[in-house]
């Protein structure tokens, strides 16, 4: 039986078919209907057609090639700067310089933009999120021309597929459901809940072609490693206090 | 015509029915097929039914009612604690202890959540976010019996509607859609953005309860208030601080 949740698959090529800006309407309209903090919609979403902008924001996702290839690239931040000017301009003091009102915009952002990937993969478009946006969000600021107050939290290639995409398997659902409190993992757990996906094919493949000997050290010295993972942090934690004026 | 995701209302009231077990593991089977950051699946949910943990987490919550009147309390965390394990298991060494490898694992959860709200809600199950879970974040980690890296992002309540729910409404949207790069909101913008919200019934309402000029002060001084904002970021940044080995 046909269950879009359990079939869905990210789509990384896109056929020419350019997606309307009548479509994009209706998909960010029903994506807007997602739940929000207070009401406050605490994000905003920035829709590059443009090959020349496209071009500029490529080596900020490291020349992942969805980037141009796709129809639209929509880059969704956190944004407390309209609500800021809103408070403003009707006589409050806004208090939205601070830690938490920054990850309440950010989560807003998040639900925002997975029900917007659910909305168009649901109208037979296909989607991926860059997880690259973090990593370079200074850059990803200037080109789009953020004000203060607003940070590009993810981004998310749109278009018609070319292909169905790939299936990637995921942990079975012990791995992540807890009943009533955590129960940490045993080792005999971890061996038991990544055993099939340590065992297909594309792992030992990703194994092979990356020298290594386990299909973690893939991630831990080549995908996700941490050099980079600490030099990026360090260029986002820059960032968010030169571009938030946190008190 | 229905269209589900223009009429999604966020559910507050649950009847005496309750989730079976079954159904909450098919829910979460579906929401595990959101994208997730290079797969690696960096969260977890806790599910909570008994009455005393409940009430527990009810104070970290504010005493909001829907925490003991749902069946299930979903509780989301970015978790860097599962996969750390299995990378210490298979010789692999993880660089994960810093602010990107956090805020991927928060994005991861989020996005997971609002699948897990969308697939539930296509069911006929009704939800409700609980904004509160980043405020009191050390109280639910210590009543759930979260270990270091694991985080608690957002708190779903899940259960059978009592009733419909409210309608709120969004902004147009044009309020949250940029065309190839951000437009800054004029204050003529900022008018026209806001007057259908703030000419609402229950807007109006909201301000003259409160004792309130305009709607924006009923955030700023009653909902969202800036002393409140500032205490509880101080909670939250000591809390990662402690519960994340950053290096």
């Amino acid at each position: 039986m046909d269950n879009y949740f359990l079939d869905r698959r990210t789509v990384r090529q896109y056929t020419d078919r350019q997606v309307s800006d009548e479509l994009l309407c209706e998909i960010v309209l029903e994506a807007s209907h997602a739940p929000t903090t207070g009401n406050m919609q605490l994000y905003s979403v920035i829709a590059t057609r443009d090959a020349d902008i496209k071009r500029r924001l490529a080596p900020a996702h490291f020349g992942q090639p969805q980037v141009e290839n796709c129809s639209v690239l929509l880059t969704v931040c956190a944004d407390f700067n309209r609500f800021v000017l809103w408070c403003e301009q009707r006589g409050a003091e806004p208090g939205y310089d601070n830690l938490q009102s920054l990850v309440t915009a950010a989560l807003d952002a998040a639900i925002f933009a997975q029900q917007l990937c659910t909305v168009a993969e649901m109208r037979g478009l296909g989607t991926c999120y860059l997880g690259t946006t973090t990593y370079n969000a200074p850059q990803i600021a200037e080109v789009l021309g953020l004000p203060e107050r607003v940070l590009p939290v993810a981004t998310i290639s749109l278009g018609y597929p070319a292909n169905p995409g790939v299936e990637v398997g995921r942990l079975p659902v012990d791995a992540i459901l807890h009943s009533e409190t955590y129960h940490n993992y045993s080792p005999a757990d971890i061996d038991r809940l990544y055993s099939e996906k340590e065992a297909r094919e594309d792992s030992k493949a990703f194994v092979e072609e990356n020298g290594k000997e386990t299909l973690a050290q893939v991630f831990t010295d080549v995908r996700y490693a941490k050099p980079a993972n600490e030099a990026f942090s360090k260029v986002l934690l820059d960032y968010v206090l030169k571009a938030y004026p946190f008190k």
